[in-house]
């Protein structure tokens, strides 16, 4: 069962699976910086465009090019921003 | 703008934008089997899990694991499954 979900006026939206029991969203950072909570511990690999992200413990935005990764502890949260339209896809840890 | 669309009952779902004049979709495809006509020419990239295709004047399907792409010629069609969700990237040409 797929699951959309929408945030911040419909500036980020993802579609959400399960795939062996592990949880994955792919989705679209519009133009725009946001925050987001963590509950579990995640992946974010960028597949296209550009995200900017400050992690937790980091006081610098740092760039994320398409094919790279970043992870974010569980109970935590980070922040991302986006120049022009980039997609991702989020894995849960 | 980011638009969420959904086909199939909702077992293709996928979010588009649009960046530096060129249209992009991610999305999700779930477990079965089902048929796409092409009005632009399209490059689907797997970005999680795996689809199997059959390609317009091919006979036969073929395996695309995450990391690989095919393209499809504009005003044709292709048929793709897969057996437990996966993720794609879809580039219109």
């Amino acid at each position: 069962m797929l699951a959309h979900k929408t945030y911040f006026e419909g500036k980020v939206q993802s579609v959400g699976f399960e795939r062996n029991g592990r949880r994955a969203t792919v989705g679209v950072v519009d133009a725009g910086e946001f925050h987001f909570g963590t509950e579990a511990a995640e992946r974010m690999t960028v597949v296209s465009g550009e995200l900017w992200a400050k992690l937790p413990g980091e006081s610098a935005w740092r760039a994320f090019p398409a094919g790279t990764t970043f992870e974010v502890p569980a109970k935590s949260g980070f922040d991302v921003k986006a120049s022009v339209p980039a997609a991702y896809l989020c894995e849960f840890l």
